[in-house]
């Protein structure tokens, strides 16, 4: 007989996040992990994003936040299902969590399921949810120098959102220099520069995303 | 017998907590816990106050990251002491990192000792350090809602900067709104509004942080 062996937090996380993936598989549904520091423009991308595919791709959204609910409040408030995870002090979602709320959801007939993960650059990067795809967002405001102290989540992510681009003038912000560590750090990165505030190059973003859903799913 | 029972994790930080403050006390040197959102503006609040408390006070600063030493070296260039922690990717500093800082540094003559947190909003605010006063950095391009999304942080904070105020012009931030839900949530913080990059605000807080140091070492 065979004995499993957890090796702990990860691995038992592990275990879910697989079970969330034939849940998907299943329904035919491409999960979005997104993943960014407080402020960065989580929410803002969110339902730029819900604009940007309507019409093409039914979706559905999962908010993590430690507490409150006025995210999925504001992602209802547009007609797309969404359902809030509060963690309740825990600073990153984990595979479980997700599992709840996809087992809650409808999945039947939803193309793009987007999870909002906690506002933070460090832990949700260790935590798989059994997505397709991880997304994060770094704001200008944040500074060009960040991949170096958050080494783990630039290069585990698959796609980079540079938000809040507008406020590029009012900044020491170089655009280059942080595609060039980036781009060091993980080559296969899709980055987008954007502003959800201007709403340039949003739809860059979007058109990639609806394309990737479509052959993904 | 009496046997002491560590109720996990955060009564054993404690305790170091409490070491920590006992060194402190003996050499009659304040400390500064200084946390925030990646890319708030930790390093630039440092080097400023640094700067404004020259000539006052003798300072000392032990710098958090999860990777990489670019911060201390900034702040080394200026002459004053410091010492960088390496968390290897946990997302907040313990007291016994800070314990080990601290019996690096020749605190004899230290009259302020800052730490500069590891850049994230939640699990920062759950760790004691020892420290006299936890200052916390919001900037104004994380918004004004952030209070509600991470309640602990904000309710914990001894003082709240609210930096790079250049750009309340440019973004759709709030003050009034800002002060009104932090102040329900803590009414005794004490909130100064500043811009590291035009120096706007930032006297007021070095001046209220020398009495404050002045009075309590």
């Amino acid at each position: 007989m065979e004995i499993e062996v957890l090796e702990g937090v990860f691995d038992a996380n592990e275990i879910i996040a697989k079970e969330n993936r034939s849940l998907l598989d299943g329904s035919g549904s491409f999960m979005v992990n997104l993943m960014a520091s407080p402020g960065a423009g989580k929410t803002s991308v969110i339902m730029k994003t819900l604009e940007g595919v309507a019409g093409a791709l039914n979706c559905a959204v999962i908010e993590g936040d430690i507490a409150g609910k006025v995210d999925s409040e504001k992602i209802a408030a547009t007609g797309v299902p969404a359902i809030q995870i509060n963690t309740g002090g825990s600073c990153h979602l984990e595979a479980k969590q997700v599992n709840r709320a996809l087992n809650r959801l409808k999945l039947e007939g939803v193309d793009l399921v987007i999870v909002e993960n906690v506002g933070n650059l460090v832990c949700p990067a260790e935590f798989k949810l059994g997505e397709d795809l991880k997304v994060m967002i770094l704001s200008v405001a944040e500074g060009h120098d960040k991949p170096l102290k958050y080494p783990l989540m630039f290069s585990e992510s698959d796609v980079l959102l540079v938000n809040k681009i507008d406020l590029i003038p009012h900044t020491d912000f170089e655009m280059e220099t942080l595609e060039q560590t980036v781009l060091r750090m993980n080559p296969g990165v899709v980055i987008f520069k954007i502003s959800c505030r201007t709403g340039e190059g949003v739809s860059d973003w979007t058109d990639w995303l609806k394309h990737r859903v479509k052959a993904g799913a």
